[in-house]
């Protein structure tokens, strides 16, 4: 009978629940009183939680969703008649509707070609050379976006990251990086987060904290000034101006407590990693994406998907190439599911090649 | 010393916390796994509270601030051409900055003057008048929006609202509430959430519960479809669509049950109406709106707000005239806080009168 | 019979057609093929003719409306969530619909009263104080809008326009000129031009030239460059660059040839004289502006306004005062029709006394 | 000696004046006296004459620019959360900075590959059938805009054009067509102005006249009214409403008057037919896209075009291949500069081969 199957969901990290710290600070939160609107003491001290982890004076705001956070950081880095570079695949294009041109008065993006989510350097350039040579015909150039961990899996090393920096740099645009998977990123890469950022010529940040924990917080950190000058006007405009902001602010506080950030990534990187090598032994099944953080992209032989989804398993088809789908895993992912899903996977694999 | 003086708030129903239910069932939801963006039970559940709720079958759509729920109804049934009329002292008007502006696509807002929060209706006559003589110069009329409790603590009754909807009827016009504190108007004039709003013309109601006892939760309602078509990607490119939108569904559902809405109303109206009593009682003290909800507007004579703020009593001096301040009750307003505030200006109004 | 009743036209400047000498120039400039978009020599001869006139090194950007050119500079000089200040009978807030909230990615247009079209510097500043005093609740102060002449046909002088500018600097907000009538308004006053701008601490004016004689030609002007960075994309995105520039740039260049500017406006403002002088003597009529520029705004008694128009006389009514109208002369005004209307006016006005 | 060379224009049609019967008839329209903004005869008569020309009744609007025309059409039949597909080299992606997402609130352009300047429909199919699967994640899908003639000087024929309207009925979206040669798609076709618009299911047009002859006007034509409502709104407050209104409506008029329009069309063509044939001629030049319209778009051999330039000629290197060069000829091309340019190039053209 239908109704008697349990749904397993490795559908998105954005399924899961909350941590039970964050829930805890919520509720002490939930009895005090404290001024409206961000001048409370708890978003102090997550302004300076976030100054200590990137090493740097930045400027933090909270909003409550990571679309919020991306479309607001690229209006404040982008005139309404800028273009803005990202990858092809970048959840800014695909996902998030019209909202980087409702912030931005009705600026451009431009999708870049590039393999495992990361736009060519060289189509880049191409396209500011076409956009200047235009000169006001075009849209004139102003930010890259980029996306670490990726839109792949995959994740962005410093050394990576320096280029974009360099390239943004030499042509006085912004740099972007929408962090939805940021914990991820640093748990995969080990680098700080300063060396993920600001260190590689990063303008500003998507802090993602819903996708790993918390119920609907997210932090936009600018590491330089030049871009978040009327940012809070930006924000309340928008209606992502808490009137309770002590809310927002336990979350985030919580998430970087006890490295609770920290750990939680960790643990979904490290499902993910089981559940990349268990795939791997599978016989017609292909992973043509390096699994990095908390994504799983295999490419499934024919018939087997709609097995998986038959048996209650719960997971996006991908479109990028034939077959392929994704699995995501989070910071409650039972290592149980799993070992179920690889054991599916195996048991059912057989029937499909 | 200073730092003895313990605050004690009647600034905002914004600066108090969270109730115990609401609290306890977020963390119930925090355990689970459901899919997200709004495709959960919770949500549909809050859904249907809300249609029994109305008597009606209405379109609802959770977010998370009153401003968000106030500029994206406006932006619905208004054109990026049309005009808002509203009381010149609206929240829409005076403490959104440019929300309206933003969601709307760059549309007007027209400020009318009226006694006690209400716009005149001749006043708005006029204006659309004005606005259709005046053709394609002119911002279109569009929509009239009111709050309900009003900006003045004061409340329109079912006959009142009806003289607007059939204003909006004539001219085809859109007619919203900003009912960030509905409830309260609901206790105060004692008529059913169906007379205050679809039966007397309303079209759609930002029907607020941050203000009353949740952390941040809004509904947009809309009792006609016309206005409510698209919506949900009117919401999205906002960045207010949550992803674990169960957060949102969980905070009202609470919020609607046993009546927590109506108790939590009733508690700070209640308050309201003994501070308003105990006011009535000191000489040279003044209040000229009636209080009918849960705003108490007095004025004071010169120096006493001084010298309540420097013993710790937190509110606001109020711009509408010389001397007036607010004093704002809540949910979890404790009636000592109310007696000692009292008790001060008793005390104190003797040496400023 | 009415198919013999010619009508006269008093009803605005834009209603004359152009002078000989814009058309001759047009024609001249049809035989021709140059670059397109503004790269043309003529379109240079005009960036240094203002920059004569105005004594000093401008930043002058053609455009075919005023509508266009005043939405343009205010988006330049405010961003989408600031405050814009003027006249409450500002053509921008009653006239332009909501072109300045679309260019202006939905700026706030705040109206400000103030006797003969010129808004209270004191009422500015109160407003300027509240909205700092709301902080990022309210639309940010940005920009002071003037009109010279101004909506009630009186003319700005250089002491009074340095009162705006000394507010503007001190607030840093930029101060805009819209100069639909700017000719019109430096003949009444025999101020120079740049008495009547930079040097009186305007930041940018719209420079008409539709209104006194040509076909569509208006220059966006700017003294300080602070707000002239990139709006050739601003021109662009609107719409507003011409592909054959040299069009808007022969119309102008013939507009300041000769003084023709200057000549049209004396001729406008004369005859708006002799229509004011002879209203003056006749009973019943009452004049309750100055008559500075080239618009007339009587009291006529009752009726008399009915039976000119049936006498074929074209003008407007105007809201500002009961049994106020508007006559407006231009470039091209004959004096016979002058003549004709306060012969009219004698005759018909002892009916209506 | 430079200073010698004369310039000879083939970079494009809106490098070329005006055409003596337009300028005659602005004459004319200068000497009168009529209603502004567009409520006089000869705008009647230009929206008659559009009804005769289309045997339809249109709703026609006059505006300056073809950047107006599209993306004012575009706002009126996109939301601003959804997508236009058009051409990747489409005019409206590439040349018109981003006037559509200004007019459209932010719309989203999906550029679609295509030969010859025709967008393939099945990559429009599999656009949409994604951005339906996405849901409200994705731009709404809303609107398809061709250009005809192409941005490759070829035409679409009725039947090519009955297969896009098919497409936009069968999902609800709006179909445009840029027109800003237009007359030269009708010269080329031979079809009938109706065949290549409502009859193939097209609803709105950018109907050019800039290129074809006169200073700055083109039609916008609605044959499908759900798009039209309050496009006079959108015109106005996008500073696209002339108040001298008659000028338009005069080189429109006189566009349209006896077969003006035609006329200078099949001048154009043959121009740029006589040019494409004596190019087929010359050893190494390629054509690649055939030349149906007044564009020419050879491959030249190495150094050529560098040749060419250095004796006066004047035309754009074209980034869609290596070697490519555009020629565009106009109303007002002198067979003798044809001549010339071909007698160049073979002479030139054995040196680079």
């Amino acid at each position: 009978m239908a109704g008697q199957i349990k749904t397993i969901y490795f559908g998105s990290d954005n399924q899961s629940g909350a941590h039970p710290d964050v829930i805890a600070a919520i509720a002490r939160c939930a009895e005090g009183r404290v001024p409206a609107y961000g001048d409370d003491l708890l978003t102090r001290n997550v302004e300076e939680q976030i100054n200590d982890i990137f090493e740097t004076e930045c400027e933090t705001f909270l909003v409550a969703t990571g679309t919020a956070a991306n479309a607001l950081i690229l209006s404040a880095m982008c005139p309404p008649w800028g273009a803005i570079y990202s990858h092809a695949d970048a959840h800014i294009i695909n996902d998030e509707n019209t909202a980087p041109e409702l912030f931005g008065g009705g600026s451009r993006q431009v999708g870049i070609q590039g393999a495992f989510g990361k736009p060519s350097i060289e189509c880049i350039e191409a396209a500011i050379a076409s956009a200047i040579d235009n000169g006001v015909h075009s849209a004139k150039p102003a930010a890259i976006s980029l996306t670490n961990a990726t839109e792949c899996g995959t994740c962005l090393l410093p050394d990576e990251l320096a280029r974009y920096g360099e390239l943004a740099a030499k042509h006085g645009l912004g740099l972007h990086v929408d962090g939805a998977r940021f914990s991820n990123a640093l748990i995969s890469t080990g680098a700080t987060p300063a060396e993920l950022t600001w260190k590689s010529g990063v303008d500003a940040l998507s802090f993602g904290a819903t996708k790993n924990g918390v119920l609907a917080a997210e932090a936009v950190v600018f590491f330089n000034r030049r871009f978040s000058e009327d940012f809070e006007y930006r924000r309340k405009r928008a209606g992502h101006l808490w009137s309770k902001h002590q809310f927002l602010a336990a979350q985030f506080n919580a998430f970087l407590n006890n490295d609770l950030w920290l750990k939680n990534a960790a643990h979904a990187n490290a499902q993910a990693q089981r559940l990349a090598e268990g795939l791997a032994k599978v016989p017609g099944v292909q992973l043509p994406w390096p699994v990095e953080a908390n994504e799983v992209f295999p490419i499934l032989p024919p018939g087997l998907a709609e097995a998986l989804a038959a048996e209650g398993f719960d997971f996006y088809s991908w479109p990028s190439m034939p077959g392929m789908v994704r699995f995501v895993t989070s910071f409650n992912t039972d290592p149980a599911d799993v070992s179920a899903l690889l054991e599916h996977i195996h048991r059912l694999a057989p029937r499909f090649s």
